[in-house]
């Protein structure tokens, strides 16, 4: 019998539907040809980018120069951009702005052919530094209420670029995804006066039926009712609700509790497309009791997705918890 | 200038990117290769589904034998079962049902490769006749609280057989989509006293500059805040609030719309993969002054899906005045 699954945060229902049951092996990813010619994220082509907003070295310390690690530049064709007032207006009933903005482009690694999760740990926390150091940096802009950062690998999920990158928006507005996660983790504190994040961690660490990994401070979950096979979330243990809380030590145990999740991921589905967004609080905010912030992966399998896009409700044919069963046991 | 848009429903905001802007042409689809082999949806092929629940013979006259024009079979591998008592169960924090539901197709045409679109306007009236048979019929079982229908067409967005049909998912819950657009309509209502997509009506015919086509009783128009490229509402002028309330000449002028929508579509882009969902008010209620059903076609030009899906958060490449301006001049 299928299952029908409530997230606990946004109250959305998922069926889940073991008699469509798949398993790892049923989705066969065909990664896209490498299309070679020119990169404008390789070493050698910096004058082809924007002048770069923040470098770091493979040793961590911030350069403008000569060789980097992590790069991060202005989106040479922005969704937003930075000059200009804000300036809300309506049109009848309609409301808008204009597209004030920022719209960065985090280069992970000088290496063309290296994968995100492939980079090694100490290096992969240099690039969760920088989304740490561009969103202080952003929110000393009063216009901006939001940084959403995001990675989308492969083509299947909106990969434009070859070369291994994530992405930041700065907005003037929340989005929606952030508003109602935030709007159901507060109805949950407002009963029970403690995090539903934090619920959620001890009861998976109880259960131990969906945890993919986890160290002394971070912990990869498949969640109770996920929009699709082998969806992640990577939370810390201890509740904080702003990314940018992390010290350096902890960047690297997230950056080597992140490495291990997209290991396993890989070793289930190699090549899988997904997107993953970082999901925190709103800027110029104090901290939250009710909110914590995380990543959620979500593996794009073009087998599945369906008119759940245009609806917001989703079948899955994959239990998290055989989700999770597989990317224990893939090494 | 980019353009930030909000969505006067949901609140959710859009930005719209004419920086990036895209002509329709600039949407290869290729079309998937004709499969071929065995059809299950074909006449001759009944006995390999599910006895049928209706038929529509081209008349319009239901008959459970022999030529068929429209045919609805519960779909041989449901996301949710009809057998069986809803069971409401919590884990923990985690709430959960067993998966009641009903899953049906509805074949849309005996014929094989004729599309949805080019339907003749008389029998397309007979699927959404269809609709509203099913609907009132699963209605009279009171574990169901909505029927969701919805289409895939086209690999891309998600269908796994060619032959032209829709499927209905009778559900004991709400979705999440209704639930938000609901309560949006809900509030708006609370400030205004006016239903939100009633006033969106008065408004669109007035600045015709995102009317793609109307008649007497139907209106179709680009929402002010589109998800993608060439998103259409099929809305009744009318004020109402259950699809059921069509009568037999409605659903005539309905099909009349929808058929010169779809036509207008594929003359922009051939062959463009596209779901629409059916959006209603939840069974066993009475009319709602502040809710007005519709239909949403969304098209799925993957060129552009990304972290979208994961975010709530669009970027549109393609103002939607522009898409209304392709779309009437589209023959």
């Amino acid at each position: 019998m299928p299952e029908l699954r409530k997230d606990p945060v946004l109250g959305r229902w998922i069926i889940i539907s073991k008699e469509r049951r798949k398993r790892p092996t049923d989705f066969v990813v065909v990664k896209a040809q490498t299309t070679g010619g020119f990169c404008p994220l390789c070493p050698g082509n910096e004058k082809t980018t924007p002048p770069e907003v923040l470098t770091f070295s493979a040793d961590g310390s911030r350069n403008s120069q000569g060789d980097w690690q992590v790069r991060v530049v202005p989106n040479k064709y922005p969704a937003l951009v930075i000059e200009g007032e804000l300036d809300k207006q309506g049109e009848g009933l309609y409301d808008m702005m204009n597209g004030i903005g920022a719209h960065e482009v985090i280069i992970e690694t000088p290496n063309h052919d290296e994968n995100f999760g492939d980079i090694s740990i100490d290096k992969m926390a240099l690039v969760f530094k920088a989304y740490k150091d561009r969103i202080l940096d952003l929110e000393r802009d009063p216009r901006f209420r939001y940084v959403m950062i995001f990675k989308n690998y492969g083509k299947a999920a909106g990969a434009s670029l070859e070369h291994s990158h994530s992405q930041l928006i700065a907005l003037p507005i929340l989005p929606r995804m952030l508003l109602a996660e935030i709007a159901g983790a507060q109805s949950y504190y407002a009963y029970k006066e403690r995090c539903v994040f934090c619920d959620i961690i001890r009861q998976e660490i109880m259960q131990d039926v969906r945890v993919v990994c986890q160290n002394d401070s971070f912990i990869t979950i498949t969640p109770f009712a996920p929009r699709t096979p082998f969806e992640m979330w990577v939370l810390p243990k201890k509740h904080t609700s702003s990314y940018c809380d992390l010290t350096d030590q902890e960047l690297m145990l997230l950056a080597q509790n992140f490495h291990e999740t997209l290991q396993r991921l890989s070793a289930c589905i190699k090549n899988v497309p997904y997107n993953f967004v970082l999901h925190t609080q709103p800027l110029g905010e104090k901290s939250l009791d009710h909110y914590h912030w995380h990543f959620e992966i979500v593996p794009k399998l073009t087998s599945i997705a369906g008119f759940e896009w245009g609806s917001g409700f989703y079948i899955n044919p994959m239990p998290p918890e055989e989700a999770a069963q597989y990317l224990k046991e893939s090494f």
